[in-house]
């Protein structure tokens, strides 16, 4: 569900470059800039990605600037012959691209500092667009360039940016978004607000937020994200003033929060993995898993947590039924009697984890994620999960089927054991 | 690395619609169809997400058009008010949206099948382009669309097709891809393969295959894809004859492999993961894991090859070093001693993993992932591994350092693993 906001927001636009985004590498870049960019109250029309040919270049970077106020080049800055975004830039612009001595010893300065020599390819780096400002890569030898077209009263902007992300990043947020901000969106006022909230279907979630979603304007931003039965609301509100922005997100965030209810579990960069350790941590828990058909999946996220090491201990890979026993310590009886896909060894296997890992409470997920493997009773997708906590003398176990293939079903379990989780410890 | 095949080709744009795609959700679609439709011989000229706007889906469907012979749209078929895909397709095609009975009994039937009641809104999904052919959706309710423009001899061909997953892949793999190969590509002849290699860097990948790399045709399609230390050769001829074709592939095949030498591992569909399986199941082998600073993902990537449990039994998500002692059985004094990111410790790890799961392998990661954590002698990044194996009574151990936020070197750190693993058993 989304409404666009203010057509007279200004509009970006933009055009990651590399042969590889049209060959199966997911592009990266344009997911991030563009969140980023609405956040900030940009108008984001559409976002592309090119093969490593000045002509399409051309050609995307001449139509993107008759729609947009800015537009956003990634990649295809490196010493490589393929590297071209240069030469597509200076095509449509019909600019020069001049060799920079200054930063050319810059960039030979960087490569020595390295200790590799300087191959020829990297004098290709030191050309700028007539014109242009280069932007300083702290992280890279590739400097970025922008482009400043028309007049200070409605400038036009073109951004040339490397392609890796460690180098992207920080040049678009310490360098591009301000700038963007400071020569088209002076004035431009925007609040945002995002809600995490779980235990229900995207369409649910957004029948359930309907009034404040309902509320349209033209400068009012709403969108529902969904993955795995984790749903993101954001609201963008970028209107004429700056009072009436808080007013209105004031108002918003107080009746949204109302309407998702015991769904709400976050706000802002927030994450179900963060919310849990949260919680743990303020009740003063440690928690221990076993995992079989997710084989890590769980632990793993709950892992990408910073600081995660101060309540997760770890646990169990309990992937085979000889493990299940051996480590872990599950009864045989249960096995033969119920099968490693029960509530009876979920159960088990929560109970064990917790206590030979002496932690406060213990996990379990033991499923069929196929594709083989399926029976008529436990068809592919039947997962069952064990919980157990100081807060109860008997374990819990759920039973919770999932569609989808090996990978969706595995990311969606890991995704319910934490949602029970977070349930039971909230 | 890249060289674009024969601007003859016949050239394919895949046009996405979604605001959330320019919100934060990356674009699953693109680099599925691109692949697929690069390895048929079809050139992909650019890929592009839009927002759900009417006007901004006849603006770009027109310029692809314009440029190209066949335009895929993605999603926006849904029931609810903002799809709009069909409206801005018939903007653009300038053609009315005409209700198709049969289509909604279809839909009807569907849904009621499912136990819903039907919708108002469903029957919106019942609107066809004019001139337009329904492509049966087996998995949803909304109808794929094809539109044939200008004559048989050089017509142009526009796809409309649902956005979830799992109903696009097959209608695509059955119904469009057939459709273009014989409307857009009759007499193409089109061979590909694909090498994958490990053990160098994407730029040593490059200078080692040149000689391949640098035998330029219009029609020959080369492309290298490197992440987390794994590199992809992709090479797709569409040369003007079948028997050419081939022949050229047999020999760039054997060129290519000779070149890539000890770095080759897998062809095609291969990944790391099931090379590894397969080298574990030739030689009859188990593996057993015990993870610190990945936590699981070593572990989930191997349990994502269906099957894997034939060779790989489980182990230890050994996070807090509490674990590592009393549930895996470090010796206090190693962790004293070195600690728990340490040689010794990695070596011990590895050794009674194996012991304890009774696998043939045990494989150990401990390491810093940041971003607290780092010292001067052991920064951020540091990471040990252990591996312990039937070939040697002595536990090998390797140090390395990845660069990268928390979530890179994790996952680096796992790759490397696999490598030095594939490299012991192959």
């Amino acid at each position: 569900m989304n409404s666009n906001p203010d057509p007279r927001a200004p509009r970006v636009e933009i055009l990651c470059v590399g042969t590889e985004l049209l060959g199966g590498r997911a592009d990266g870049h344009a997911p991030y800039l563009a969140k980023r960019l609405r956040a900030a109250g940009f108008l984001v029309g559409r976002a592309s990605q090119l093969p490593d040919d000045a002509g399409e270049i051309a050609g995307a970077l001449r139509e993107a600037l008759r729609r947009s106020e800015g537009v956003i080049l990634c990649g295809g800055l490196g010493p490589t012959f393929d590297d071209v975004t240069r030469e597509g830039a200076a095509k449509a612009l019909k600019r020069r691209l001049l060799f920079d001595p200054g930063l050319f010893r810059e960039i030979a300065r960087k490569l020595g500092r390295h200790g590799f020599a300087i191959p020829e390819s990297n004098r290709r780096q030191a050309f700028l667009l007539e014109g242009a400002s280069a932007l300083a890569n702290r992280y890279g030898s590739a400097p970025a360039q922008r482009v400043v077209l028309g007049g200070s009263r409605r400038p036009k902007l073109v951004y040339l940016l490397p392609g890796p992300p460690r180098e992207l990043a920080p040049i678009f947020e310490r360098q591009v978004l301000p700038d963007l901000k400071r020569r088209l969106a002076r004035g431009l006022s925007v609040e945002s607000f995002a809600l995490h909230l779980i235990g229900l279907a995207e369409s649910k979630a957004e029948e359930l937020l309907r009034p404040v979603i309902e509320l349209k304007r033209p400068w009012l931003d709403f969108t529902i994200l969904a993955s795995d039965g984790e749903i993101e609301f954001h609201a963008v509100m970028a209107g004429p003033s700056r009072s009436q922005n808080r007013e209105l997100k004031t108002r918003l965030l107080r009746q949204a929060r109302v309407l998702a209810g015991r769904h709400l579990f976050g706000m802002g960069e927030d994450s179900l993995e963060k919310a849990v350790g949260r919680a743990l941590r303020r009740r003063g828990l440690t928690l221990a898993l076993a995992e079989s058909c997710t084989a890590g999946i769980l632990s793993a996220r709950l892992t990408q947590v910073p600081g995660s090491s101060r309540y997760f201990l770890g646990g169990y890979l309990a992937y085979s039924n000889g493990l299940k026993r051996r480590l872990l310590g599950v009864k045989a009886e249960t096995l033969r009697r119920w099968g490693a896909v029960s509530a009876e060894c979920a159960g088990e296997m929560a109970r064990l984890a917790r206590r030979r890992c002496r932690s406060s409470v213990g996990l379990s997920i033991t499923g069929i994620a196929g594709p083989a493997g399926g029976t008529r009773d436990k068809p592919v997708g039947t997962v069952f999960f064990g919980l157990s906590g100081p807060w109860s003398a008997k374990t819990e176990a759920f039973e919770r089927h999932f569609a989808g293939d090996r990978e969706t079903i595995r990311r969606r379990a890991a995704s319910f054991a934490l949602q029970q989780l977070l349930r039971a410890i909230a």
